[in-house]
């Protein structure tokens, strides 16, 4: 048998486990749900239950290099200690390297899902496609997730909590985060945070079709306001345009602190790039005059050289991708 | 002779230049008027002619390890070319590397100023005090410069732009800045900043030492706004409030971004620190759950394995011995 490696995305709602060739195809996959109320003892048992078969269908031990888990933030790496993960209410303080370990008998190497990601996009999304190999990833999802990349690795910080410009202000006197801070990108960006802003639009009597699935009872999603916005509807308009005015302000202060050649938005609410890249480009070439200096004449296509802000390459999987990426790119 | 570096630091005022030996003790220093008014090549001679007396002063070409030349960005790096910089009026696309070569015949290597400052600080200051080789370093001056070491070599980004915190906004609705942004840090933590804003609350009937300077005709300068700070003229406490709360956000931003273990505040204005610091502390716990998660129990006092916020080190000729460490460390 062939060398594999296996990853592992510990997500707030499933949990998904992957066998990969060397070259990065999927071999195996098994996917359970998140059990969180019945406690993190439970979910370890079921997230080792799933490696050890997909480890069983990808030939055995012998064969195997490595495992990594990618796990919401804020984590402390390399030691794998999580942090009062919002998504993974009673996990605080969670030992997660030490007692995966400990049940399977391997070493496991943890990693945040968002590094994971932007692993993943460098060494099989928009890193390969543009040829580049630094790069800053943000993905849209529940909240905002961030990774950093630099000259292939993944940059992890002193405490391995870099990356979080998901809880950097953009408009720091805007409303209260979980965080603590005011005015997080995340709540400007993320999904939660546009089906919130559209909900608002409703109130103020700008968004007829939000309004209507509001009068019903139905929950809103990011997914259904960008189909406002495509009928439209102003008030879907009026958030989507917010969210491409928080990335580009987010992206003017990466832009000008880190000065990487490439910018890569991705997770679920990036499907809608059409909907919030103009006002994105418009208020990061005012913002940050290191982008001026550096863009391509055509801000939406790749130009080599220059400052580039792309839609992921990848999908939703690049996280569960990016985990089995991790033992072989590892620190 | 022994090996000799030689450092010059292009000023917009005085162009200084030393003579460094390997343990970085100041063997020769020469230092001239800027005579920007006159035009590049006018101060290229004068540049010239300063490094030559300072090589012949420490030993001659033979043992020349390098030339390093900090510069006022924004600044293409590696090719050492100006780019509009504000403090050097007339000398856009100055190719400095490439003229200043040519009248030494020697290889010099350009670098920003404030990356020169904190290359400094790392090898022979904050970095060694603390025992860290990774360090972000704002300069506070007529502009706000910011430097970033990793592992104990500059991070230039891919165009040599990176580490312009200083044109980051902290309160994106704020006055203009020349860069086209708004509210940008150097707008509330430079030397300027403390003078506009220190005029703007004379204006406003809270500053009666301000007020007076200004019917006197005297230019109000930070050093007095601090001078008045300390004597408790209400404009100037608040003046220095403003300055800390931007700092705080400004570090929130990088804290949370970067997450390296130590942050140098340094320049000129950075020596009214106990001024400013209680509101920077205050602001940057607030706002940044990752100093949270990190921070010393004192934050005043240095403390290992966590996040500190330290003043410099070095004083101001921190940019001098940082251009003549260049050729040294190199990318």
């Amino acid at each position: 048998m062939a060398k594999f490696t296996v990853g592992v995305d510990m997500g707030g709602t499933n949990l998904r486990v992957g066998g990969y060739s060397a070259d990065w195809q999927r071999l195996a996959f098994v996917a359970v749900p998140t059990r969180v109320s019945e406690g993190p003892a439970v979910v370890l048992a079921d997230m080792a239950a799933a490696i050890r078969q997909v480890i069983d269908e990808c030939g055995g031990v012998a064969e195997l290099e490595g495992i990594g888990v990618g796990s919401p933030g804020p984590i402390e790496l390399p030691e794998g200690r999580l942090l009062q993960p919002p998504n993974l209410p009673g996990f605080h303080a969670l030992e997660l390297k030490t007692e995966l370990e400990k049940l399977l008998g391997l070493t496991v190497i943890i990693e945040s899902d968002a590094n994971a990601a932007a692993l993943a996009e460098a060494h099989a999304g928009a890193g390969v496609k543009y040829n580049n190999d630094s790069l800053c990833m943000l993905t849209l999802g529940t909240g905002v997730g961030n990774g950093l990349i630099f000259d292939g690795r993944i940059w992890h910080g002193f405490r391995g909590m870099a990356g979080e410009a998901g809880h950097v202000s953009v408009w720091p006197d805007g409303i209260h985060c979980t965080c603590g801070n005011r005015g997080c990108l995340e709540l400007f960006a993320s999904a939660t945070g546009i089906a919130r802003m559209a909900r608002e639009t409703a109130y103020e009597g700008r968004s007829p079709r939000t309004r209507a699935l509001i009068d019903r009872n139905v929950p809103v999603t990011a997914r259904d306001v960008a189909q406002f916005a495509e009928e439209n509807d102003e008030g879907a308009l009026i958030v989507y345009d917010t969210v491409g005015r928080a990335l580009g302000l987010s992206l003017a202060a990466l832009v000008n602190t880190l000065n990487v050649p490439l910018y890569v938005i991705g997770g679920g609410a990036s499907a809608a790039w059409p909907l919030f890249a103009p006002a994105l480009f418009r208020e990061l070439e005012r913002a940050s005059y290191v982008y001026r200096l550096t863009m391509p004449e055509d801000k939406m296509t790749f130009t080599p050289g220059m400052t580039n802000v792309v839609p992921a390459v990848l999908g939703t999987d690049s996280g569960l991708l990016g985990a089995a990426m991790v033992p072989r790119y590892q620190r």
